[in-house]
């Protein structure tokens, strides 16, 4: 039984691109964002690469929260709960690093990702993307699967020549260099920044508790 | 010894299916509410990817909570236990995931299950059934415990050809793709949702606190 | 050395049954109740299915309190250590857990359990009882042992037919379905249970608060 | 290199009685009392079944705190920390239960341990002593290390018969039952009870947070 | 796939060099800052020396913090990530320790990296450069990789008598004896140290408080 | 390699002596006091013993607080972080307890210690020092290494006997039995102790807080 795209865009679902032994295969990646206190769960037989690669794909999201309209301070009341199923299937590695990336600012932000999208790269702490192995199974099953179009690491660009011509005819691939680009592509629709200075927030936060101290005083006043 | 189905319709007991090298059987799974700090308790001698699938059952209804009733933030106030008994017997795999949110769901909402329905299914982050194995064996002794209503997951519909005449005659058998459908046909009743706004209840909250010491002030100024 | 019966009915003391390669033997189990934050400690060699059958019966007891006259809330004020010597003698296994649960509710009730009631059997969350092993073995025990009643599960009441007539004869073998029915023998009284209305008591709460703010206010008006 | 007895009463050091392959063997027990929050440091390369005669013998501690007068809730403000010397010898086994009872209590109450008296006994929950093995090898380590007094378990009492004359002639050997006798033997004076009734102390808890209320009143009525 | 440098100065990533059995190569340290409550994480398949060299450069990036001009109360205030990519790829050893300290205080002071900087060296608690392995690899994939300069231990300037000629005329090669000396030379432009007394500090903020309390007074006096 | 002793007397910084296979070395430890709550980080590839060692060192420093001027209540502010370079070779043993100990109180002081000071020896809670291993070994690495003064167990003194006479007339070697003495030594000056009262110190507590609350009704008075 072979993956297939996802039926409608989804909030918090991305579509990864899994190599095994026995070929490539699409890997759904879900995301759930619950009122908590900064935490993160990963579940679905994740080996320690992944969840690694889940850390530091919130890691990310956490440091461009304003970049995607999130106040950076939101992160403790939330918990993110990211699930790969099937829940019985071993899985493991790096490679599915931009997904989580994405996964993670789609269940932020409540903004769809695109169906039809699917992606594989290893990110780094500043969403860098670095090359991942396994390229043409990963295609084929891309392919197969229904998806349009395929992010993969600019590092990757060159092993685009032993990809058989009719998958690089039925897919669009779009060689990235930095998850900023998958955001932009899979995304429905982009993210307003904020403002956000760290210092300035400091700041407004003593006021705020200042005024709200003069505020009782005057309530006293009247009495 | 067989397990068989339960005597009444309760609140928290869900049957499962177990599927093992010697042929399926009931499970019963039951889900406990109690006054607590928002942890989940699992036991029964469960495998690592069964206590994902606990997880992976529990942050889905934290996510629908308003859906059945309950007030996001009213998980923090709570513990649930999951047990599977028989406490020596140990169970893995991810096919109870459905049978799991269903007892979580009815514990919380205090509504009955019933104790002719058996289930098995894997779920998701967004409440959809994945397939299972041991179709065939579930089958046979949901029949031979009295079950007369299995439901099973849409993708293993195509697995019921090779299911004999006798069983599919024996027992209503629903597929279905998500687990909302698991808990209109399990559940005695069905709960009412509740309206909840996020932003609108910290706005509410707020304002709640500001009354507070508006009534306050108003205490200090009769003196 | 074999086991033998306790000397005094004493609080949060039961007598359990072990079934070892080497025949049975009496089991003490010993619970303690100290100041603490709700916490359970579980020692004496103990394998997890043990473990976990004192969580399973910990959790059914905080499910009853207000049954048994103690506040839910109450649980978050106290630790509960349980203990079974011999320390150096590895013990597991679901089958002392209505024990588990005898000697919970009677150091929580302080009310003393009887010397000469042994008792064995798994519970559910619900307080259901489930078969055990080694029934010949344990009810041999128990009649070296000096015990005169003796608790089984009533799944395991077919079983009597192949234990010796002069076991029979020199024990009186209660078989139950429902850890309650352990309660009303081997405790030397009945807990009186309490009112408990959830959401009654968290309005309470809120009533006092008030009336505790009001009578505040009243000492003020005073000056 | 055999242990020595102590060349002087301690706070806190009491001396247990080891036996292994090689022989018998003075064991040093020590237990320091830090400002803390409750919790219990067991270090000296000590076996599971020795760490939890530890957490044992401090549960037992803290249930009979008022008999040595101690207010419970005073446990919550201290850590306690047991070592076993010599760091890199293993150490395991129950049968230093009562010597880490009296090594807490006396560093709990600061009443110095007779450092002529040795000791080896498992104990419950309840303080009651059990048999341990080895009596002839830990007996002849006692004589050789210089030590009067033996406390032993009542149930090791019958196998006496087999210990030579002269050990029994050069020790005093004193069957115990329960380690209250221990106390009573090794400190060298005996702690002095307080009256502790819960409920009551909980009510005056109440009263003295309404009288500061009502002193708070008071001031400002001054004004 | 040899290791580059990296393409401009970045803040947080900081160029090491690791030293396998097929050679030396360029490892990139990241270092992310993010509001949290003083952890630190480690990421990037680190074996437990490497993880403990990371645990050494933070205690004592927080030592140094006046120096570097950051407040040492706000540590609790940050979560400090280390990751090391590639992901999929083990790596241990104490000798990235300086470059950790380096992408620390990088990352902590918002001060850019030199591209062109490489580094190899344990670190002490107090910023002392103890030896490394593996000197001729690692300057090899320097060279290779299109490092200018290169720091190493003074007490692995011995060493370089073996080193062939072009790799140190292609090479700046300074042998440093102190952590400081690497942050002179790889940052952009030097951290401006502040004043911090620890004592000075406690007076301060116990006087802020109490003026605080005057100004409330103040308040309250006009009504 | 061998070890030489410091350059310079540091803060916190302790010569210890390791005894291998391949024979003796110096072992420098390391400790660093910083704000913190309370914890205690080990790191250098330290083994169990060695960590618990180490846990011994900061229970006996923290129970003879005032004795070294510092107070008790103090540690819940601070972390002490102790490390063992090299990082990467690993350590074990109970024999540096006493330089443990030594760094711990130099660090917690700013006492520097003497350079030229080494020092084996294990220690108990109550701070004696008891035997360790390879004393002809360490007491070589010491001299080779350019220290002048030994500090060794009194219990070890029997063993001088088999030191070839030039390593005892080229070191100082002193013989102890309690680590007080290796602070008097070792340290370049002695702590002044301070009055720690407990009892006092709680009613100051009290005292202080009454006095508070009366001048913050004295300010209440004034309007
Ligand atoms: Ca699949
Ligand atoms: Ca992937
Ligand atoms: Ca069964
Ligand atoms: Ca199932
Ligand atoms: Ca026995
Ligand atoms: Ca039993
Ligand atoms: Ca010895
Ligand atoms: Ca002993
Ligand atoms: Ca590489
Ligand atoms: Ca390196
Ligand atoms: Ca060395
Ligand atoms: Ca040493």
């Amino acid at each position: 039984r072979y993956g297939l795209a996802e039926k409608e865009d989804q909030i918090g679902v991305v579509t990864g691109l899994a190599w095994t032994s026995v070929g490539g295969d699409l890997l759904s990646i879900e995301a759930l964002r619950l009122p908590g206190k900064g935490r993160i769960k990963a579940t679905g037989k994740l080996g320690e690469v992944m969840k690694e690669s889940i850390d530091a794909a919130s890691s990310y999201v956490r440091a461009i929260a304003p970049q995607i309209g999130i106040k950076p301070t939101q992160f403790e009341h939330w918990d993110i709960h990211v699930h790969v199923p099937e829940g019985a299937t071993p899985k493991d590695g790096p490679s599915a690093g931009i997904a989580m990336v994405t996964a993670i600012v789609s269940v932020l932000t409540q903004i769809p990702v695109r169906k039809d999208v699917a992606m594989t790269g290893e990110i780094t702490l500043r969403g860098n993307v670095l090359a991942i192995g396994g390229l043409k199974e990963k295609l084929l099953a891309a392919l197969r699967g229904g998806i349009k179009t395929v992010l993969i690491p600019k590092e990757n660009e060159k092993d685009l020549a032993e990809i058989p011509d009719n998958v690089k005819e039925g897919l669009e691939i779009i060689p990235i260099s930095h998850v900023s680009e998958a955001l932009k592509i899979a995304l429905t629709r982009q993210p307003e920044p904020i403002e956000w200075d760290e210092a300035a927030e400091a700041e407004a936060a003593a006021a705020k508790a200042k005024a709200a101290a003069a505020e009782e005083g005057t309530t006293t006043i009247a009495h």
